[in-house]
Parts: structure tokens; C-alpha cells; sequence
């Protein structure tokens, strides 16, 4: 028989021994022979603890503590269990096991919830195998129909479907019943970012996380020989690429601290060190938790883009390919998380997050939150990612005292 | 037998067909097929106008006129046969079936000349098979010896020495004896820039070939989520090379017009839309026709550079990679080509070339100097690279002016 994991400790080095990459990171993509163990393990986990277990049609793992009301609703609590390419230990890993070693601990102390307490691992948040990311979150919830997504493909050429049905999964999958009966869903989760690391406190009470737009700059001018075209006869599409990127930077300054921009991506052709650049593609970024804001933002620099490349001669197209609106996280559920912390002088740091998660698909059908735990150097999606067990052991701490409240406190 | 070309404008056409691309350009890399075919074609009509032919041991074909004193001195004129990849028709092989009609027509007309007038296809200048540019004229002139080249491989593995003995040269050439009776050598060329057309101009004298100075920047800053980490706390790689891009071509303003400067290779790590860019190596080109000038802008700019990366606590190393000196024309030959412009009312220009030539190897061993005609929109190594016959035919009458003084005139 499997040998089980007796603390929050043993249980992240555990699981991520289900894909373990040479490099000491995690590769346990959606449906892999990894993932597909660290599922099963995690539900033979489950039942040795006393903790009910399904799997739902699609792969969505379920651990339930029942209410005795046969109509009481179901507090939520998991993240998910997929990983990117040689990730970390603990993003969607630590909120599953927390969740899991929280309901054995609410059991045993307290016995049975007034409210169904439900772990759930989720099948897939990371979009590294197939081109969609939250498939588990969003199938649950309904954004997504598996009609939708059943014949997306990998870069191998396999359809979700396929994938799915030789995991064992897919059975109804076409007729997957959107539940009605979530009460609320809560995510515990590393940062991601250095910000409690940089303010020394242990928990992130997220208020909205934010919203992305996404887009592909194209700027054309004209390729020519860099050694006999004078310079006011160029049109240097990276020159003016460069002054665009320098601008955006620029007005990135005059807003607040929550509004981030990222050019990531650069492509120059047709990048020869002695030819004048006649193309330049590059991709921006940008995020903020209000709407408006990012709205305003993402106007004025596309004016100015479009300014430079007049004045300059060039040609530009300007593409948004990615758009997420901001999402709110409950204020119920946060006061509560509040509340703990300042009873057990836990520092807590009231904060958006940068990064997309599960909880916001759950936030379109039920009160939803998330909370951080802090992430060393900021450092996540490498096997360099990580937490120290006392700053995981205060999350789970703050996860049992909440679930407390909600499942058995009248 | 062969067809053989009557005029220049059938002459271009002609060479052309050697090395046809499918996209109307021309590919004839040195020592390849199509390479070979040219250049004994080439020699079979030299021998049709009575042109006494014979290649050297690497592949150089000299056609000759002899003079009668045996201890004349020889005018060289001529060019490169091999070009870029998918190159145009006129980049080198203009300058070589304009020197065959010349001599055709001074032997024709005149006779014997005083001094040996000499046409030379030259057998490569372009850099585009092997990591190694002008070996024809390098190994005329002794500036490269056999020995330092022949291990030089291309892009599949195979030797300089290999891939010339299949070509059916290399007897002798480890004895290659480099020539001491050159009198003068004469180019004529395209100029591959746009100057002569937009001021109108015919023939463009060049004063100068200008120096050049190549960088590698290597700016390393830190991988970061591009959600989760705020502006305040990045070291974005990305970010401070666009201020050093757009710092360098600040500064090029400040300078006369024969200052150019391109960033033409810019690679950034990871490359991923939603992570901050970690690393960006970029190139500099940067030349001028006078040395102490190109040393202060690049001592202008590196040391920005190390101030900017300083400032934003990034890494940064710069890398001299490639460096070639100005070098002069002949100021004689440069004389007489603008008296015969002048006495012909042939408009030109006095410029310098931005471009490297064979010209700026024999400079170091006797007179030389390279005349330029003029590229439509400044295009070339491409199959959009075109002049007109009669802008080519201009070139041509006063080479054969200039040869005709050089070599009849006592």
C-alpha cells in the first residue's frame, strides 16, 4: 500500500514526486500518465482519511465531508492540479493538500459540517497542454461546455476528447450538470509575485483579481543596407518600435502602482546585424483591477502608438488577441479571512492579484475568494518556486479556522 | 556553342541565368554549381573577343590585354561573381561584364595597350558561403593567406579547401604568390544606397570607404511574472535596452550626416508575452568615414550605456566583434574620373561608400578606387535590386574613358 503523508510537509514533497522533472521541477500536464496518478493517489489519500471521493466526467476530483441536511449547500476549497512545463511544488498543489489535510483536521475535531465541505482538485488551470486554460473551473461552473472544448488539440495533434477518454475519463461528459448547489468557494494559493515577502506578512487577502488586456503591435517600415542608407532617409521599424516601448513605459509612470504593462515579446526582421529592420512585432500586457482604468490606459497608448508611427512614416497595427475583465473576490469571505488574522496576529496584506486563477471562473456563480501564502523571491512556474512549511503551515491554519466558521458556526 | 551577350544590357541578363532563384534573384555562392558555370563562361567569352583568359589557383579569372613591353605594369578592373543569397543581378557582376566590354572595346579601338589592362572576376566578396569575406581580392593582395582560410567551413560541414578542389581549383594555392605589378585597381559598382538617385546623379566618386565598428550588447535583468510583479520592483532586460536603443540614436544625431548607427538583431529571452523580458542581446553597426570619429561616438554611447544599466541595476556586457578601418581612395584616379565627368557633363557626386568593397583590399597594396552608378530605392542583395541600362551604360563610358587615359594616353 501507498505510503500516505501525516503533515503538510511530507505531502508537498509527496505529490510532487507525480511528475518530478530532472530539474527538480513538476511536469504533470492535463490527462498525463503523472497527472493521471496523482489523481488517483490523491483520492486513495482521501478515503484512507475518511474523506468520500468522486471524480467527476471530465477528471475534476472531488473529496466530500457530507452535511447531514440532505439540502445543505457545499463550501467549495481546492485549486488545481496541473502544472506548467518543469513548474513548481506548490502552485495549485499546496491549495488541494491544504484543503484535504484541513478537512481530515475539521473531522476529526469537529465531526460532521452543517454544510457539505467539498475538496476539489481541479483537472486543469495552466493552459500548458492544450491552448485553454481553467477547463476544469470553467467546465464545473459553465463557462466552458465540453462542446467547446472537446476538440481543441495539443501540439501533438491529440483532441482534448481523445486525451480525456484514454485517462478514463468522458463518460456524459456532453450532458456535464453545471452545479447549483455551491455555497461558496475558497482557493488558497502561493503568490506568485515578492510582494508579502517584500512586506513580511504571511497572508494575501486578494480584493479583485485583475483584469488583462493583451496585444500584437505590428510596425512595418523599410528594410534596407545599414551602411548606405543615411540616417534621415530610414524607416527603422525597431526605432520606432523602441520609441512606442519607451512611451508605453512612460505612461505606465503617471498611473498607480496596481496598473502593471509588460512588452515580453519581441520579433525583428529580418534581424541581421547590417540590415535595417523593416518589421518589428511585439506583444504588450497590460493589467490593472479596474476596468475603466485599464481602459483609459490601453486609449491612450494606442494614440500615441499611432502618433509615433505617423510621424515617423511607419505602418502599425495594433491587435488585441486577449482581454480579461477584472474580477471581485467576496467581501464577506475576505472580512471573515480578516477577522481570523487580527484575532491570531497573523500580518496580513489586503491586495490584487496580477494572475488569473480558479476562483475567478467560481466568482460568475457563488461568493469566491483566494488567499496567498508568500512566495520566496517571487519566484513561481520554475523549479526554483518556493515556500517555507511554517509560511504554508499559517495558510492551512487560516484555511481550518475558516471553514470552521462556515461549515459548523451556527 | 553559347550564345554570347552583345551589350551590357544583354550582358546582365546573361550572368544572371547562372544562379537564377525561382523569386528573380540570383544565387551564386562561391564555388557551387552555378558559381562554376558563370565563371567558365565568363572565360569563354573573354576568349571570343580575344581576351586572353586564365584563372588563378583559388578560382579567380583574369582576362588580359597584354601591353608590349613585357615589364608593363597591370591595370586590374573588375569585381565580384559570387553574391548573397537569392542576391539581384547587378551587386558585383555590373563591375566585371562592364571591364570585358571596356577592354572588347579598347582593343578594338586602340588597339595595344602601354600598360596590361586586366579584368578580374574576382571569386568571392560576399561572405555568404563561408564565415569569410573577400577572399578573392584578400588572397590577390595578400591581406588573408591560403593557410588561414582553407579550414574555414560553410553552413554544411564542408572545408574552404574541399569545397574549392571540387570546383577544380587549389593546385598551387598553398604557394599563392601574391602580385607585386599592379599598377591600379578600378571597381565599378552599384551603389546599394539611395543617395545618387535622390540628388540625381549619375556617378557617385568615392572619397572614402567608411570603418566600421560591430557590437554584441548582452543586458540581463531578472524573469519575472508580468501580472504579479510591480513596475517599482522589475529589472526588466527589455526596458533598459530600449533606453540604450533609443540613447544610441540620440546621440548619432549630434553627428554629421556620415555617421550611421543601426540596431539590426535583437533577440529577448524567454520571448513570452506574460513574463518580463530576463535577457535582450542586441547588435550595433556603426560607421564613419573618419576613424577618431566612429572611436568617440562609440566611446559616447558605451559609456551611456554602463550608465544606464547602472542606473537600473541590470547587467551588461559589450562586445567588439568586427572592426574595419576606413580606408582612402586613390585621390589620382578619383581626379581624373571627375575631369571626365566634368568634360562629359556626367553629373556625380563626391560621397564615401557605406558598404565594404573589394576596392578597400587593393587599397593597401597600390592606387585604388571604387565609382559608383546608381540603385533604384537604394535595394540591393535582393531581387528588387535594379538600375537602368542607360544608368548603367553611363558607368560603363567613363570606365572605358578612365582606362582608356590609364593605359593609351602617355
Amino acid at each position: 500500500m501507498m505510503q500516505f503523508p501525516t503533515n503538510l510537509a511530507e505531502a508537498i514533497e509527496w505529490l510532487s514526486s507525480f511528475g518530478a522533472a530532472g530539474d527538480g521541477g513538476v511536469t504533470r500536464t492535463l490527462y498525463s500518465k503523472p497527472w493521471q496518478e496523482a489523481q488517483h493517489a490523491l483520492r486513495e489519500w482521501m478515503e484512507v482519511l475518511g474523506i468520500e471521493t468522486r471524480f467527476d466526467s471530465i477528471g475534476n476530483l472531488f473529496g466530500r465531508l457530507g452535511a447531514a441536511d440532505s439540502r445543505a449547500q457545499t463550501i467549495l476549497v481546492g485549486s488545481h492540479i496541473d502544472t506548467v512545463l518543469s513548474g513548481g511544488k506548490y502552485d495549485g498543489a499546496y491549495g488541494i493538500l491544504a484543503a484535504i489535510l484541513a478537512l481530515s483536521h475539521l473531522k476529526k475535531t469537529y465531526g460532521q459540517p452543517m454544510f457539505n465541505l467539498e475538496v476539489v482538485s481541479l483537472c486543469e488551470e495552466e493552459g500548458s497542454r492544450f491552448p485553454i486554460a481553467c477547463s476544469g473551473s470553467g467546465i464545473i461552473t459553465g463557462a466552458y461546455s465540453f462542446a467547446e472544448i472537446k476538440g481543441v488539440s495539443d501540439s501533438e495533434g491529440i483532441a482534448f476528447e481523445t486525451a480525456m477518454r484514454e485517462a478514463g475519463f468522458g463518460v456524459e461528459a456532453e450532458n456535464y450538470k453545471v452545479r447549483d448547489d455551491i455555497h461558496s468557494f475558497i482557493e488558497l494559493h502561493i503568490e506568485q509575485g515578492p510582494s508579502l515577502e517584500k512586506l513580511a506578512k504571511s497572508i494575501g487577502i486578494v480584493e479583485t483579481i485583475v483584469g488583462q488586456k493583451r496585444f500584437r503591435v505590428t510596425v512595418k517600415g523599410e528594410s534596407n543596407h545599414a551602411g548606405t542608407t543615411l540616417m534621415k532617409w530610414r524607416k527603422d521599424a525597431l526605432h520606432g518600435a523602441v520609441l512606442m516601448i519607451q512611451d508605453l513605459y512612460e505612461w505606465a509612470k503617471a498611473y498607480d502602482e496596481n496598473l502593471v504593462t509588460t512588452v515580453g515579446q519581441l520579433h525583428v526582421e529580418p534581424n541581421v546585424s547590417n540590415v535595417i529592420p523593416g518589421q518589428v512585432v511585439f506583444t504588450i500586457d497590460a493589467r490593472h483591477p479596474l476596468e475603466s482604468v485599464l481602459s483609459t490606459f490601453c486609449e491612450s497608448f494606442t494614440k500615441r502608438f499611432l502618433e509615433i508611427a505617423s510621424a515617423r512614416d511607419l505602418q502599425i497595427n495594433m491587435e488585441l488577441w486577449h482581454e480579461v475583465p477584472p474580477v471581485q473576490m467576496d467581501s464577506n469571505l475576505n472580512n471573515r479571512i480578516q477577522t481570523i488574522c487580527n484575532e491570531q496576529e497573523v500580518a496580513y496584506h489586503v491586495m490584487n492579484s496580477g494572475a488569473g486563477h480558479d476562483a475567478q471562473l467560481f466568482a460568475s456563480v457563488c461568493p469566491a475568494t483566494i488567499m496567498f501564502v508568500p512566495s520566496q523571491g517571487g519566484i513561481s512556474h520554475s523549479p526554483l518556486e518556493y515556500t517555507a512549511t511554517e509560511a504554508l503551515e499559517i495558510g492551512l491554519d487560516v484555511l481550518i479556522q475558516l471553514l470552521h466558521q462556515l461549515a459548523y458556526v451556527k
